[in-house]
């Protein structure tokens, strides 16, 4: 073919597709999380902390997945999803947390995509639940996981930070 | 001795002591988070699930420890103490789940040497943080928590739960 020279070999693809990072995405993750403990009241963002934390996910598969949403170019929002048992549930729970678009690639569906992804994920590893801590104040953020399923609970998170 | 062939051979312990529950318990941890759920409005106790989930832990250490008030005659109370891995914190945390105090012997202190118990164990093992779901219609079970050190986030859950 003509063309053949001139075309990539293996062309480059602009469609996002879903799956699991590795740890070579690990600085754009880190990136992505800064981001997000920026907005967020309880949390200080710290760049050693946050690639430590992802590093121990991508590390051990039996804790965790991190999904994240890309193109053969960049990534454009990740998940992080740790892996519990439930002593209510009666088995292996899901904590969804790190729900993060990149902001230039936001109100596109990427977020709605990756959450979706992780619930089929959940069903057809037999998980029981999926728990998020969402920020209390954000509507849009509550409205956000309510319209994918979510609801609230009675409950409430209390949290003892220790030392080191 | 005179008195050796009346006294037991290995005197019997009334006094409390706290330590990892083991399979053998099973039965009366999963009486006590039975009675738990019975409060509790997000919940339905069941029998199968909880015996599950309780095993679940008891097998997999890895995974989290559940930790007894007890003499030698009778478990007096239970906590339960999931590993996870945060990216906030940089490091692995503490879901500490299933503080229950069977009601006899409730009032004497038990929770919170239980609870003291997990936050030794955590500062001595290097982790982060610990988080605890309480209900946030029980003012009494806050303040618990706050007295020993826990305190309120901007956050809140929501949760999906999947058919199974």
């Amino acid at each position: 073919m003509d063309s053949s020279h001139t075309a990539p070999i293996r062309p480059l693809n602009h469609r996002a597709r879903i799956e699991p990072a590795t740890l070579d995405d690990l600085p754009r993750l880190v990136d992505l999380t800064m981001a997000l403990f920026e907005l967020e009241e309880d949390f200080t963002p710290d760049r050693a902390k946050q690639e430590r934390g992802l590093r121990s996910i991508l590390e051990q598969p039996s804790r965790g997945r991190i999904f994240v949403a890309r193109t053969d170019y960049e990534i454009l929002g990740m998940v992080n999803v740790l892996f519990t048992i439930s002593t209510a549930m009666g088995g292996f729970v899901i904590l969804l947390e790190d729900v993060i678009i990149h902001p230039e690639f936001r109100g596109q569906g990427y977020g709605t995509k990756l959450v979706e992804y992780v619930i089929d994920f959940a069903k057809r590893k037999d998980f029981r639940r999926i728990t998020i801590l969402t920020d209390k104040i954000s509507e849009e953020s509550q409205r956000f996981f309510e319209r994918l399923g979510f609801r609230h609970s009675s409950m409430i998170p209390m949290r003892l930070t220790l030392g080191g």
